[in-house]
Formats: C-alpha cells, sequence, structure tokens
C-alpha cells in the first residue's frame, strides 16, 4: 500500500475496517495553528453513516482520539496523530469474500495483490471507513486554511439523473454554503435535495445503487500558488482525489465540456476589478499552467455507484474456477455520494495546504513571545 | 517548478521554448532494456507540428539527442539523459507578453510566481513545446512495456462536437490501431477524422481554436499493480496526466457516465474464460480500489482549446493597471489535440511503468553472461 | 517536523514526550510475512530503561499496542500502525525550560523552529523516548528481514574511553551474538561490560555523563543491493542514522581509518572461496559505489553524552537576555548507549529492507492458496 | 540508479564517464537568483584534474554549457540544466574489467546489480568524473546560498597521517579562506601543504594511492533549520555527502570524539553577545536535534584512497572463477582529496539549500517590477 501523501506535508492513513483502530499522522505542519477540537470532531461527524434512511444503518460513534501533535490548543511542530477505535464491527463469517469476489470491488485484484494475506473482513484497508482519517487530517488542513481566510466548500452536484445547481464559481454566496449544511442531504436547492432523496430511495427499494458527483470549491488561494509541471494544484489534487474510493473521474472549471468549446469561448478574459486583475469568468477552473489565477479552484468528481448491492450478479467461485452467482448481504449505502461531500472537501484542503507550504506562503502569526533575543535571525 | 515524476523512475524534464535546449533525464530504468533510438525518434516525430494544414506551420527538426544511459544499444542502469536542440526560434520582441498577459495562457500567474524573473518567450517552460521531452521519456517508457507484452494505444476521440467511435476496451483491435496511425489525423473512424479536420480548419478560418479529448488504453497490464490509496494506478496516471498542458479532466472508464448509473448497470460481473477470471465489461477502465484488474486501463482526458488566438480579447496592461485588447500574434495551433495523442501515450506509459516497477514486477531477462559465479545470492 | 523515512516503505513516527501516546505507522510491507508480536515486545524491551544502574531510575512500561497492519499473524498489505500509551509522566512545570535552554539539548533551536508553540515538556518530539517507536517498526523490519536469512547484530563498541572488541566483519560468530545479548551491558566481552559499567557510574556520581559508540553488522545481505548516487546503500543508512538522537559521526568499514591508509592497504581483494567471489577483507564495509558485496554490512556510530547533567552549567535566560547558570533537573541516564543499540540496528534494519523492496529483491512466500486461477499473469 | 536528490530542490544527476556527455538538471530554485556563470566554472574547475603532479594527467576541459533555467542572467523558475561534453576520452578495450573486477571499485557489485549491461568504460556512472555535474548545481547552490549572507568553506584536513589545522568553528577568518584558495594544495596551513604534497607523492612513486578528510563549514545559516527527526541538517547532509565517491565517513563537529567525552565537556554552553544568544563552543557543530542552532555547520568527511593502484592486487576472473593477479592500468589520481574540497563544498550547499527552502526561509528579492497590482495577495 501507499497511504501517504504530500509533500511537504506527510500525511498516512491506517486502518482496516475490523482492525483495532483506524487513524493517521500528519506531520509538517507548522507551530501555532489553533486547533478546535470540538469543531474537528463536527467536520468528522458529517461523515458519519447512520443519519437517515439514504445511508447504512450501520451506526459508528467516530469519536476522534488525538494522540499527538497539539500543545495548548495549538499544532506545536511535532507530528499530529489521530485514531478512531474500531467499536461496532460485527464480528462474522468473511470467508466467502475469499472465494467469490464481489463485481465492483477490490476483492480481486487486491487478492492478486497481497494473495490470502488480505483482510477482508469489512473491505479492509479499502473500506470506506478509510475515509474517517482522511477526514481528521483534512479537518486540520481546514482549520490551518482558514488562518489564511481560505474556505472549502463541496456539494452533492449529482444524483443518478438529479443535478445541483453549481457553486457560483467567482465567489461563494453565503446562502449556498448555509443551504449545503442545512439541507438533509448536503445541496444547494432544497429541490435537488428532495429529489435526489427519491431516487436513493428508489435504488434501495430495487436493492440497488446509484452514483453521482461532487463539486467542489476552494476560495480564497492566492494567484501564483502550484508548481508545474507535474507538482501543479491541478496535479496534487488529482492525486489525493483518486484516492477517495469510488472516484471515476475529476474535472476543473468547464472540464469535459472544453473539448467542445473554442478558444474564444472558454479563454477568461482578464479585468481590472478594485485596482485588482481579476478573471471574468473562471472557465480554468482557477489555475492556468497548473498555477493558481486568484480565482477559486473549482473542481467536480464523479463517485460511483456503491459496488455492494444485494441483487444477484454473475462472479466466480475461485476455487473452483467456475462462474457462481453472488448477492451481496450486509449493510451497505444505497448512495455515498452525501458522506463523500466532506470527504472531498478534506482532499481538497489537504492538496492546497501542501501547495502553499510548499511555496513557502504559509505564515503562522508569531507565538505569544518572551524573548526579545528571538529574531528569525 | 516541480517538473519530476515518479517513485522509482525519476523524470526530470527541463528547457524553455527558446532556450538552448530542451531535454529530460529518467533515473532508475532496469538495465538491458534493448532500445531502439529510430523508433523512439519516430514515436517523437508524431507530436512534430507542421505535418499539415491543422496544426502550426511552425516546424520543427526536433532530432532526439541522447547523452548518457543507453549502451550497446541496452539502457546500462545509468541515467538516461536526451536533449532536443532549439534551433527553430524567431527572435522578436517578447515584452508585450509582460505587460499583457494572453487570457487561458499561464502568463499571468507566473508573473505571481516567478516576477518578471519567468522567460516569457515563446511560452517558456509552460510551453507545448515541453511535451517534447516528455514523449522521449516516454517513448522509452513505452519500449519498456513493450518487453513485458504492454502496449498504449491513444487517439482522437473528440473535436469540437465530432466524436471518434471508442477503443474497444477489452482487447486492441489491429484494425484499431492500424487506422490511428494511418489516418491523417489519430482516429480510428476515417470519417470522424475528416470531420473533425472540417471543425478544425473552419475554426482556424475564424481565427479561433478548438477542444478536444484524447482516449488512451493500455493493454497487457497484468492485475494487481497499483499501490492504493495515493499511490494507486490511477493516482499516478492522474499526477502525470494534468501535468500535460491543456488537461483539464480525467475520467477512466465509465468515467463521470457513472453518476448517473446504477450498481446493477456499474459492476463488471466477473466470469471464467480460458481457465482465467475475466471481466465481462469494463466500466471500471482497468481498475478497482486503485489496483489494475487485468482489463486494459481506459482512461480519456479533456484538452481545452489552445487559448493563443488571433480574435481581440480582453486583457489587462499591468504597468497601467487599465483594461486593453489583445490578439494573439504568431504561429499556432488551431487545436493541439492530434499532437497530443503521443504525449497522453508517453505520460501512461511512465505511469504504468513507474508502478511496475515500484512493485517489483518488472523483469528484465539476463545479460549474456559469461560468470558462473554471478548469481542473485 | 520530517518524522518520515523511506521510498518503498513509508515510515511514520508521532508522538511527544508527554502526549497521549507515541507511535508508528509503517506503509510497504509486503503482504504475508509472519510476525511475532511476543519477539517484537522483547526487541523493544531492550531499549527500555531502568534496567539497572546505568540508566534512568524511571521506569516505562511500554507495552506495544498494535492497531492495524496485521491479520492472522501476518502482515496483511495494509500499513501497520501501533502505539505506546503514555502512562509515567511526572505531571510538573517545564516552564523554565521554555526561560532557560539546556546546553546540548534541542530546547533552544526548537524555540526558534516552532516558537513557543513547541512542546517542551519532558523533550517533546525530541524526547529519546521517540526511539520507541522507532524500534516498533524496525523490529517489524527485523523479522521481514529475517525471513531472507539477514541478521542485524548490533553491541556497545566505547564508553568514554573503554572500548569492545569488533564485530567479526565477515561473518556472525554465534559466541558474539550470544554474549551481547547476556552481558549485563550489550558487550561482546565481558571484562569490557565491566569497565563500562565503571566508567557510567563514576559519571553519574560526579552529576555528569559519558558518550559512546555503537557498532552494528548486517548479515546475509546480497551483493547487489543499492541505488547510487544518493540512494546506495550508506546514504540510506545514514539518512536515518542521523535522525537518532545523539547521533554525531557514523563511518563504515574502516572507516575514518581511511583518511591514513594507503589504496594497497585499503582495497579489499577478491578471492573465489566455494565457488564463489568473495571479499578477503571488508574494509568497505559491505558497500562498493553504494552497492552491496555480499559481505556483511558494518558501520559505527558515535554518540554524544546525555546532555541533562545535574552539574551547573552556563545558559542564558531569554526573557531577560542575561546570561544565568542552570542545573538540569529530573531522572536522566548518564549513558544512553546500551539503550541505544536495538535502536541503531531499529534503523539498520528498516534501511535495509527499504533498499531491498526498492530493488525487487524482496520474495514472499505464496499464500495458502486454493485458486488454481490465481496467477502473477 | 537513483541519482537525484532533495525534498524541495530536486537535482539530477546523468552521465558516464564515456557516454557523450555528462549533466544535471536543478528544479526548484526560485526565480530571480542572480547567476554568474563565469564564477560558476571557475568553481567547477577547482575540482579539474591535471592541475600539478598530484592529480591525474589527464586533462578535461570541462566546459559548462548551461541549457535552459537561466534567463538575464537570473534563474528564471524553470528547471535549470546543464551539460560537460566528454571530448578527452580514451578509447581503448575495457572488456578486461569486465572480467577481472578491480578491488575497491564498484565493478563487482555493479557487475551483479546491472549484468553486463553495466557500462564499465572510464567507471561508467560511477566514474568521479560524475562529481563534476555536482559541483554545478552545487556551485548554482553557492551563488544562492550568497544571496542570504551564507558561505561555504572546505580544505584537505587530512592526508594520510599530515593534518591541517581546524577551520575556525566559530566564525571564518578571511585569511584562512584565503589561503584555502591559494595554497598549491587546498590546506589553510601552508606546511601541511607541502607534506601532504610529498605524501602523496610518495605514494604515486610506490604506484600506490593514499587517502585523507576534508573538513567543510557553513557560515551564516540562521539557528532553526531543520526538519527533525529524518530531515534535520544532519540527515540532509548525510544524505548527500555519502554520494560522493569514495566517502566512508562523516562527523560533525566534535564528531567522534564525543564517544570518550563526558557531558560537561561536550555540551555548548550559551552565553549573550551583542544582545544575541550564542554558542561558547561548537561541538555540536552548529545543529541539535537536527536543527541549526546559528553557529557554522561544521563536518569532516572521510576519503578512501583511490582504488585503481598500479601495484598487483588479487582479484578472480569471472568467466572462468579462477583468482587472478591484477595491476589497474591508466592514468589515475594517486590522491583525490584536493579535487574534492569543491565537491564536498557543492555537496554541503545543495543540502543547506534544501533544508532553507523547504523551510520556507528563502526570500529572494522582488523582480524589477512595474505593476502596481502585482501583490502577493
Amino acid at each position: 500500500m501507499s497511504s501517504t501523501f504530500g509533500n511537504r506535508i506527510h500525511l498516512s492513513i491506517f486502518g482496516q475496517s475490523h482492525s483495532t483502530a483506524i487513524g493517521c499522522s500528519l506531520d509538517g505542519l507548522p507551530a501555532g495553528i489553533p486547533i478546535d477540537l470540538e469543531a474537528l470532531q463536527a467536520f468528522c461527524d458529517r461523515r458519519a453513516p447512520g443519519k437517515n434512511d439514504t445511508s447504512t444503518p450501520r451506526r459508528e460513534a467516530d469519536v476522534v482520539h488525538v494522540l499527538s501533535g497539539i500543545a495548548n490548543g495549538h499544532t506545536c511542530g511535532a507530528p499530529f496523530a489521530a485514531v478512531i477505535e474500531n467499536t461496532n464491527t460485527r464480528s462474522r463469517d468473511y470467508s466467502e469474500l475469499r472465494r467469490v469476489p464481489r463485481p465492483g470491488h477490490a476483492d480481486w485484484p487486491a487478492y492478486i495483490r497481497y494473495g490470502n494475506w488480505h483482510d477482508v473482513a469489512g473491505g479492509g484497508h479499502f473500506s470506506g471507513r478509510l475515509t474517517a482519517p482522511l477526514c481528521i487530517a483534512g479537518g486540520l488542513a481546514l482549520q490551518a486554511l482558514a488562518q489564511l481566510g481560505i474556505t472549502v466548500c463541496a456539494h452533492m452536484q449529482q444524483v443518478g439523473d438529479v443535478t445541483d445547481v453549481h457553486l457560483n464559481d467567482l465567489f461563494l454566496e453565503k446562502s449556498q454554503a448555509k443551504a449545503i449544511l442545512h439541507n438533509e442531504l448536503p445541496c444547494i436547492d432544497p429541490q435537488a435535495a428532495a429529489l435526489m432523496h427519491t431516487t436513493i430511495l428508489s435504488a434501495k427499494k430495487r436493492l440497488d445503487s446509484v452514483g453521482g458527483a461532487v463539486e467542489c470549491a476552494v476560495y480564497g488561494v492566492p494567484a501564483g500558488i502550484g508548481d508545474p509541471m507535474f507538482d501543479g494544484i491541478e496535479n496534487r489534487i488529482a492525486h489525493i482525489a483518486f484516492g477517495i474510493p469510488a472516484v471515476k473521474g475529476l474535472e476543473f472549471g468547464a472540464g469535459f465540456k472544453v473539448a467542445s468549446m473554442y478558444g474564444s469561448q472558454n479563454n477568461d478574459a482578464y479585468c481590472m476589478s478594485n485596482g485588482r486583475v481579476c478573471c471574468q469568468t473562471n472557465h480554468a477552473g482557477g489555475a492556468l499552467g497548473g498555477i493558481t489565477t486568484g480565482a477559486p479552484i473549482v473542481f467536480r468528481v464523479a463517485l460511483k455507484p456503491t459496488p455492494s448491492i444485494a441483487q444477484e450478479q454473475q462472479s466466480v467461485s475461485l476455487p473452483d474456477g467456475t462462474n457462481t452467482p453472488l448477492s451481496v448481504k450486509g449493510r451497505h449505502d444505497p448512495c455515498i455520494v452525501a458522506r463523500a461531500v466532506p470527504v472531498v472537501e478534506a482532499a481538497a484542503a489537504l492538496a492546497v495546504l501542501d501547495a502553499l507550504l510548499e511555496d513557502g506562503r504559509f505564515e503562522v502569526p508569531p507565538s505569544p513571545d518572551f524573548c526579545p533575543q528571538r529574531c528569525r535571525q
């Protein structure tokens, strides 16, 4: 595995669905960032399941235990680490999964990669549950970015054929951000939320699942961030975003629409506004040549439908080498898009923070200092 | 800048559009891979401009000079390096570009990032010309992969509203591969090639440019390759693909279509075929949980229209802080999709080779050996 | 901080002396390595303090809690993580350390680096206590190496003016390894152990501390491992060894003696032995040009005397900017060399394992397999 | 191979002794550093051979050709690259080296690592000639550091039994620096230079070679630089220093002497001096806990005697598996210590620059700017 991310920050995610604990370490954070642990817990709670009838009835307490890296309410320069204990694990027989791989899951390639040593219980390290430590680290990154006035905002933009309105891609309307957190499903348009709800329940009823898309915007990133060719801001977001289980596509700004656009349509004209250079539109999604333009970074990820469905599917029995039908048992989300919203925010925050730190563009206010001799020399 | 890529291979790309030379070094290749330098040159020639009326009339000789890393026709274990001299550079005044940034180009963010030290001549390091050394390195990777029976095949899948048929995503039909290399534009369907040609010329006539999409398939990668969560095969391809100038979107397999699919539709059922486990369909694009399934890796990138257009656009004069119109002069491609085809192949080859090497899955045949004592101990 | 190590493995160490817990994650281990947790605990116990009168009377339980990465007694491919809870932390006032930095400690540079946000309690992340998670990870690496017949063996080679005999640098004599583990201090020669004991107690009595050296040999590494120029086996060991607190010097084979040697003395002649190419001597310490020769990797690290001494020393009062005397209080080791022995073994094991994995030279026996279709394709 | 170095800078070194060219790319330099190419050439000339009777009579022109990364006399943000053409390569038969490996050289382990694909001509990538591109990159780093008032100074501290005086480890006396560059051998003490000269000629006469040590100090590095545990300033210098061919040992400050020191001797007391916190001594060599103290970084490397000697040595004939005598032919340095002096400076400069950049502690003066709207936002 290679569950590590970052050039300047060093994120490590560990744990299996049914191991003693899951968690993360996050090294490289500057000292002196005030951390609100209650806000961190609240952020992680946004991805917790079991909140309504569109997610798995499995309840996960998901209490974040901080082990290190925080002193006196601030990052202290030492690596941060936190864990969540795995308590609500049904003890049952997973040997069937070893014999008959679930279509759309990592069972088969993981078997080839790790042999029978692979921990199949609950999906092992491939479980969506591993997005919880990603949220812990991302929640920390969000608090760090907030120090610079940077905010990250994602919403369910699509479920099946239902689409939400787009986030305003030039500034964040307060009403948009508010709506996302208050609607039952994290949409901007309450009507879209209602229709998505219906779509999900309908899929659930048919023992099926449904896919969707999450749109995310990062507001307030200054122009000039990112290291082309291969550590541009888009490369960094792409590198981490495809680590979120179920992500199969990623596009920035106008995204795939650029394929059918003309240069005269797609180019974002510049203009002066309040004495600053601004983009009149944001087809670029906030980045040109891998470097931020000062406009919001806007991207969209496609999430495939949960592969675990109770409907009968075709698979193979590995010991016999014969075709065999399979119905996946257990409690599964008919749609994981709602729960993926904070995960996408977490991933975006980590990528942007890494780029800012690597470019030396992250200044922490000086510590309350009693030493007149302390100079940055 | 961070023009380096790879965990196990170490690619470095250097050069500006008008510097003495452009080139690359590629470290970490196993010794003993036979390298055909003529085939390498031929591969690089596929991205050369000036071949027909759809690309810039600028002619670039682009002769690849190998500096190191090859001995007796094989990789020798030492880092490979090669350069292309920059000969056909029109000596002219680029100071206007410093004053008035071109919309859709990196001029403005690069100015913020590097100040006036940025080498604007010909686009500097942001020039599409830097994809030439990417092709050198990728061409080498392709020859390495060929040793394992792995082939990479891309084509223009879209230009404007015209689309080509899709590459067969379960096996490579010889006729497909042949057509791509023989049509005037690298399409599978000659009719699509003709329509795209018309679309491009029409845009060119209107002093405009047009976007498109390239589809790429990697055939023959064994199941079990990739290191989730963040170095899965998709993460790696994403990391490098967004380093290709103009790429604004990336999707694997069914891609963004998964957002409107049901699990029962999207899951690829397994079946036995000739004593092997196979996927009946390939919506996953050859990867589950970041690990290859044995099916072809299929992905698609969206390329924005060339931002350099002769039509008048709105920009700003930086010294004055005033709005000002701009018409970009010079010889520019009205559509870079055709030339991007080998570039996308190169990027895919480098990402796949890196994953194979990191997983210890790349075996070179033993050297012609006269030492009975040489044992891998 | 950058408490991460490895190209192919990804080690992260976290924790402060007085945080909730200290621990590590270790990503990138192949699946299928049998792990004996009791042996791991026993290895970690070798660095525990409080065993005799030469170390701090502070007792640390140091029970290793494995959180993830092990299933059915084997590595499962997912990242390994383990923690040790910090229980025996005296709650006391450390504010004095903020005001008057201890000579020889990281207090002053850490203050400049992290400001007053630095967690000074017990030395924070700079505490020797952080070598405990290094031992956990290294203990795991040792068990992995044992699968390949590779063993690592270190001993106290020097304390003050007392020196132990050298490890045989061509093969491991069983009696040597045995003696090291059975003597009160980990020496080969019991007489050296006794003299070192006297030296340490004498320093302790004078409220002083004393330095030393640890010698380490890695037996059984095949020839051909290491990636010059900058990831050779020596670079890798050096990279991690200087992360062990107190290490101020590192030498391989003849080490600094080479400065006064002639080529005719220093060159290790080759000869045939049992049909194999062998080195007759091992001045090179097992590596030429960064690549292993098949002879044992032998190195020696210098460890400075514990900076915490009760004797009065000169320091400054940061708030006042005045000179001020300081006597360090608390329970401190008069000599940390004995406890450093397993730490050096751990560091060596991690560096060698990383090199072996990166070179694709680590084969795990296939898993007990019931699938006839599982082929490495 | 892994001839790449750096976290924030990305150095790649390429070339074999007899390939078309040798060179380097250096990515990640901030834009705006003024580069004096004549001074760069002069720095590289310091390592050139053939200057007197203590080095190889082989003459290497070693003209540095810059390919990219410099515009208008300053770094421009794009990767720097430069090459040296290999002109003075005697065309002769190297097949003997394939058959009978030279003791003390990388021939044998490289054969195991790369098979017969290894380019043995002139030592291939293992040749000391590859320190030339290291000097190019290091020379650039030195010019970057000079912008911050940081200077690097090394000298031959030992050859055989002859030792030079030590560099003052608290400040650089101008007379010391001057003497080093003006003496025939780069020593501080002219008498030491004379004695070393005699020692080298005596070894040469006996068809032998002799080892030595280089001491290096970096002056002016501010306190607070370095990222413990594994990217501390010592780890970084160690990581690159062991990539210099022939280095077998490395020590900081008091180095191996600490093994026989007491804490009361070794600890560097703090005092106030001109309103600043200073170290009264510098046994630590400028670093505590991996972080710089503000005192000079002082280290010493041991260099083994050149393994190529004309005296008969014992080796083996690989094809036959029999013992066979060997006398190395060709023009070789009887002592490479003098030529290693600038190489050690180059390595130190690269490591320190990388640490400074990663800590965001490298500020380039703003570019001559005509844009009132350019704000770092």
